[in-house]
């Protein structure tokens, strides 16, 4: 048996014992081609379609205004945040669901800045994914008292806290290498100096135990359609440790958050605990549909997700190195220290990518050097993560990317 | 002919010859009853329900990650603003459709703050929706400069302005009473002082024409569930006027505010133009849905539609005075000084709704005693305004309210 057979043969055994396996049919997914970018976008569970349909047809249309009460619309913000909770290891009123990652690390980092005025160093973690540190970029700038941005790499982030820090950013798990911080490490250093810790969920929720109670971690936010599954712009998510509920307040003062919202009082009194992070009106169809798609999730036991996460992260990597040396691996070699995803390094990386892509292998692509590949466990098969490490060395080492049609360049996300 | 008789004679016939009566065909409306609360939360067109179910299914379901550019979801954002604009009367490139109503307040506010560091006071209205003036009190709190809110009555704004004025901060249209604002005086007084407009539109959006660049208005923002009837919830939008776009600018920096998203750089550059108030990723299936659901205003003459408007309110007004001389008219009672909605004044306004919706009439209660009435000229017609005008004489009249099932409280928005 050849090696290739060999690796194919033991991904259908897996497949075959998996006790995840039958999560997949619960997903609406193309018939053709391998979908290696639920890390970015994560796929529609047929009960997510017919639960929005429902929400168009049987509440919006049929009830009108009359569906905030009769179908608890308003509630959602705080039931799908329970059912969140449960996911990323929190207590039920712990988290919220509201507005977009990026609204909630400003709202998050502003409180967390006001309840340390004194301080004015910031860790951020200098890889981050772009948007966090624009965010606090704008916070820094429009902060009433100075905040002096200093970019760590995330491995120097724990080891530079001290007294002078008011708080840290970062992420669980990189957007681009799958690296996984170490939290308690994190948490560790920073707890003695009464700084604050804010995480980025955003590659972690639903694939990574985060266990945030049992950490300590102070503050999170997340997003919603990744390995969440709660649709293109699914609404995001925050988390506020119970004990620092009631000193927590952002500047973002908006009519659900009040303690009496239909009150119609003049002057803003925040809601006790974790409602008082709500603002506007909550999009219904992106939350109903963010709520359908956790039940998923619910069902299973996260440590089950992560094991079948790390196997198909593994199986990925073998095949790609069985075939291929000349891609440099970006991602933690050892499965324990990366999330869901595998990133490769090569100057060709974009041809590479969109090659594979025309054989109907979706990764993507982030500049300048990354082919990145995320595996959602919930309905890849470790044979697709075979197939895929198969065909990305051989497109590498047949140089089959070498065609002017995949060096066009377009924008995605 | 009795006057009651008289009444419904004469909206029937204007209803015969409304020549937007074909309209209410396009939309999913319950089969019984008179939805009087479009004001609040607007009805859907069956275009929209489809089109959501196509984004669900070819979209979402089909494309995955590749929708953002197969179906330019990414340009989704500024292509829904580029047809509000037409209905608000600006640029094509004046309008963004983001985040919440509140979020865009937050963030316009404060890059006016920025542009009038030097002055401290805004001039907001007393009484305009909570929301508002809890975000510009979150605000004032959280602004580097002192920020001194005033609030004034809405027609006393314009002759308070002077040359200590910031901005002055208002709705076109009052929740309450459904007054409008003379943004002309308001701009002539704001003008000269170097002192800048921001306008809520959610009462007046796609119902009264707005006329934002014509007027000269400097910054608006704007709900897109109530007369423009995108869903529980939808996207909101928000307007800067184009000689103003390069000068302001939000303290919410985001990763697609940027002026090269996928370029990943490490610091925050604005885009130029209205992108750059963009933010976190935008909720696609809802911004799908507010797009389709503006088509049908993009077909009207928006003056159609006030007048439409007017005469469905007259005939509200006449219907219920003719049966009642015990409700007081909070609206203005001229149709020219008022927007879509009616709104009168009762003791027992709560119990009064409710004995209403128990009829299939619906309409809100705004605390702590007003019954409000608003009319989508799109999907109501005049026979409706005139039947629920009596119907309320009637339920005022022979205290149909005065009932325990109609005291219980319940939370309606």
């Amino acid at each position: 048996m050849s090696e290739v057979e060999h690796l194919l043969e033991r991904a259908r055994q897996r497949d075959a014992e998996d006790p995840l396996a039958g999560l997949r049919a619960r997903f609406e997914l193309p018939a053709q081609g391998i979908y290696l970018d639920g890390n970015s976008l994560g796929a529609p569970t047929l009960a997510t379609i017919e639960r929005v349909e429902r929400t168009l047809h049987d509440e919006w249309a049929t009830s009108l205004v009359a569906g905030w009460t009769a179908h608890d619309w308003i509630g959602l913000p705080e039931r799908v945040g329970r059912k969140l909770a449960g996911i990323v290891g929190a207590e039920p009123t712990e988290v919220l669901v509201t507005d977009t990652t990026t609204i909630n690390l400003f709202r998050l980092a502003w409180a967390a800045r006001r309840l340390t005025e004194d301080r004015r160093r910031v860790l951020i973690e200098r890889d981050n994914f772009p948007a966090d540190n624009y965010m606090l970029q704008g916070l820094a700038e429009s902060f009433p008292f100075p905040t002096e941005l200093v970019p760590l790499p995330a491995h120097e982030l724990a080891s530079a806290v001290d007294h002078r820090t008011a708080m840290v950013v970062a992420s669980h798990v990189s957007y681009r290498s799958g690296a996984i911080l170490d939290l308690d490490e994190l948490v560790e250093a920073a707890r003695p100096h009464g700084t604050l810790t804010l995480v980025d969920l955003a590659h972690s929720a639903g694939v990574v135990p985060v266990e945030l109670s049992a950490r300590g971690i102070d503050l999170a936010v997340g997003c919603g359609y990744k390995y969440l599954n709660g649709g293109p712009g699914a609404p995001a998510f925050l988390y506020v440790r119970k004990a620092l509920q009631d000193r927590v307040l952002g500047p973002l003062w908006g009519w659900l958050g009040h303690a009496e919202p239909f009150a119609f009082e003049p002057d803003y009194r925040p809601a006790s605990g974790i409602r008082r992070h709500l603002c506007g009106t909550p999009p219904i169809l992106s939350l109903s549909a963010l709520d359908e798609a956790l039940e998923v999730l619910g069902e299973v036991d996260i440590e089950r997700v992560r094991a079948k996460s790390m196997a198909l992260t593994d199986a990925f990597v073998a095949a790609v190195e069985s075939g291929t040396d000349r891609l440099e691996l970006v991602s933690p070699r050892e499965a324990d220290a990366r999330g869901s995803q595998v990133a490769w390094r090569h100057p060709e990386a974009w041809p590479i990518v969109r090659a594979l892509q025309a054989r109907g292998i979706v990764g993507d692509f982030r500049a300048p050097d990354l082919a990145r590949f995320g595996f959602a466990p919930l309905y890849n098969r470790h044979e697709e993560a075979v197939r895929a490490g198969l065909a990305l060395a051989e497109v590498v080492e047949t140089r089959a990317y070498d065609d002017p049609r995949f060096r066009e360049r377009r924008a995605v996300t």
